[in-house]
């Protein structure tokens, strides 16, 4: 057995063959964390190629100890909210005890490898849950490149909002309708002004994706205590992929005070929290702003965060419409985008966030908003890809888009790269757009008519 | 013992005497849900004039049966949530049976008498607590003299959206950072444009309060199953006070999206939980129209909410300062309004919230937003009494307020009243606004500025 410094090792390989395979996202470098249902209950696992740790048959079986043996502990249950509460170090424990039981050379090899199947089911064979309870959600706004594009679509003079390089812009979200990747995403209905003007409620046009990273909040803060920017990052456990569906047709004739039906049908994340431990090899300093730009506010400007905030994460879109399906096409990708194109950094959006004193608990998410970046393929939403509509986006099979059709669906993928180190997957973020219930409330239109728009 | 055909009967009595005395919030036909701490341990009860029904103990007693047995175990533990979930009878048969043992001529009285110290503790002996798991909360913008006037403060031409009368307007509100009434509410600190035009960042100028009801949710829907209108009052399980304190300077500075950190410092919610069975009596036709106004959509429109859907309940807001406090003046009332100055009721925004599928879930909060009308007296936020601060509200000791000043009590009372029925009350919703924390955090100011208001 080779001493090996740490779970990022590059020369780590595992006994779980499917783990070494090039382009596997869950080498076991990455080791991230997720919940799934197994026999009607719900338990936590930690994936490793084709297969997942089962924490629960993990702690039973008394295969891990100390620190390690605490955070599995902490993780039954079926939820991660508890370990994820835990200092950082009890979960790097569990990775790093989980990394020793995996690798090639394992000396406990021999007691494992009896019992593989109860200790590591087949992630195809179990339906995967949402990771943890999630408390409040909370998603931002903080591409530059998505933000002035959608001000130019709607005729702004000045298509960047003023607050946009002061703060990193966020809106709350809705926590009950965030579902796991997978299946269904149904068509809602809603209010909406069709190309007469007049007002309908009724199956909603316009359905689009957007593409965001998400983070988890591990350790929370105290209510009307803030968190220092370069104290933030340690309050992230981890990040997911975020499918934050809209409906635009809602969006846009609802929003007053902000997204609402427009976004609540169904928003998809991706099961995995990649952990932030597992991400430290792909730290990069934050974003560079424009050069014309001010530094952040102090409160917003930390050392730490200006050197290690930005992280080298490449993220895919891909589409498979129900004809490419019946046709055996595979899903083609229609966007690729890296984290490099938010300008503010996680800690700067958790900072901001507990700035008035805002508690984050365990378990809050906070989506980065649409990752798009400045060239073409790099626009993250079926809005942008297609000018707002204005040019469709043809796909290899002769279809067209500018927005989504029942059962089209979407696909995003996720990994970090860097030189020197094992590139690790985010797993993928899946749905199908499924037509609208035929509602016994019938389509109507209203009598009167206002033609003003009025953002 | 008289035959009575209800909890709502107005001759009952109650041998809890504080409970028979005029103007009390708590009389027998009230009864309302909340928690409390006690001995350490948090445990939900039933108000009854200046005591509360512990539920636990009346559990333990074994003083309840059948129905009202099942409802008083879900009750236990702490929260509300699992009697919520209940299908409405259960509680109805709690409420009856309370209303029979508390009613003065109880053959229990014997009984419970001996062990009233146990089972009644008194409400200034315990601390209350929030009445249940909140998962979700949403604020609306019902009020069209709150909205219109905000509108004219803004310059509008029009200055009601578009959509106002359309749909009931909401925001996802933040839950973490909800707080049952009294103590302090922390100045936040925050980011807005001084009067030089300046971005800074500090303790936030410009702080209001907002005079809400929220209702909250019993059974939820399923996720991606509408409610239909005339089903959504069973959906509610009560109401409450809700002062939605807002830092106007921060949110003017930061709404793109939608109000965020300007909100989510702190919410405050009176302690009960006013059941919708107590309110039955005080129910009202829906408000009535602008006369050229149309009818809502037919999803929004059902006969029995036309018929039933208004509540006649009165609401006033009283502010206390520091200097008053100090003198021994009693507090001031500067609001009184009435719920019938909202152009949408609470099964319209139960309605149109699950319209798009959204999955409510039992005790996810309903906000009503800012409960003005059109007369002077009736603005419900400071914003508005102070005409946005061009006509500072003068009090009877000389102090002028613009904003609420550290020390400011704001004080939210409320009831409801009916011809030929017992008036019952909210109890109140309280908060004190304590100086902004001295942040290592320093204030400081941007060196870019932009002009341009983007709403």
């Amino acid at each position: 057995m080779t001493a090996l410094n740490s779970t990022h090792d590059p020369a780590l390989r595992s006994w779980v063959e499917t783990a070494n395979l090039p382009g596997a996202d869950f080498p076991i470098q990455n080791l991230p964390f997720g919940a799934f249902e197994r026999d009607g209950e719900v338990r936590t696992g930690v994936a490793i190629g084709d297969r997942i740790v089962d924490l629960q048959a993990l702690h039973e079986a008394a295969l891990v100890d100390g620190d390690a043996a605490i955070a599995c502990a902490a993780a039954c249950g079926g939820a991660l909210n508890r370990l994820m509460a835990l200092e950082p170090r009890y979960s790097g424990a569990l990775r790093r005890a989980l990394s020793a039981l995996l690798r090639s050379d394992s000396p406990l090899l021999p007691q494992v490898q009896p019992r593989a199947a109860a200790l590591l089911p087949r992630i195809a064979d179990v339906t995967m849950r949402l990771p943890c309870e999630i408390g409040d959600y909370t998603d931002f706004l903080t591409s530059l490149h998505h933000t002035e594009r959608h001000g130019r679509y709607k005729g702004l003079a000045d298509p960047l909002p003023a607050a946009f390089k002061s703060l990193p812009i966020a809106y709350h979200g809705r926590a009950s309708s965030l579902r796991v990747s997978g299946g269904d995403v149904r068509r809602p209905h809603g209010q909406y002004r069709d190309a007469q003007g007049h007002v309908r409620f009724g199956p909603a046009p316009a359905l689009d994706f957007e593409l965001e990273l998400a983070a988890f909040i591990g350790r929370g803060n105290t209510f009307t205590h803030p968190i220092a920017i370069d104290d933030a990052h340690q309050h992230i456990f981890g990040y997911c992929l975020l499918n934050d569906w809209s409906a635009k047709s809602i969006q846009w004739f609802e929003q007053v005070l902000g997204p609402f039906l427009g976004k609540s049908f169904h928003s998809s994340l991706s099961p995995w929290i990649v952990t932030a431990e597992a991400l430290a090899p792909f730290r990069k300093p934050a974003p560079a702003r424009g050069a014309g730009d001010a530094a952040p506010l102090p409160h917003l400007h930390g050392a730490f965060d200006q050197q290690h905030g930005g992280l080298n994460v490449e993220l895919e879109a891909y589409l498979s419409t129900a004809q490419m399906r019946a046709a055996s096409t595979a899903a083609v990708r229609i966007t690729r985008t890296h984290l490099d194109n938010l300008y503010w950094t996680f800690a700067q959006m958790v900072t901001h966030h507990a700035s008035n004193g805002c508690n984050l608990r365990t378990g809050d998410l906070l989506g980065s908003g649409t990752i798009s970046g400045a060239d073409d393929l790099s626009r993250a939403c079926l809005t942008e890809l297609t000018n707002a509509g204005k040019d469709p986006l043809s796909l290899p099979n002769g279809e067209t888009r500018t927005a989504l059709e029942d059962g089209d669906e979407v696909i995003f993928r996720a990994r970090a790269v860097q030189p020197g180190a094992v590139t690790i997957g985010f797993g993928e973020c899946r749905g199908t757009i499924a037509p609208a219930f035929d509602a016994s409330v019938s389509s109507a239109t209203s009598t009167t008519v206002r033609s003003e728009a009025h953002a």
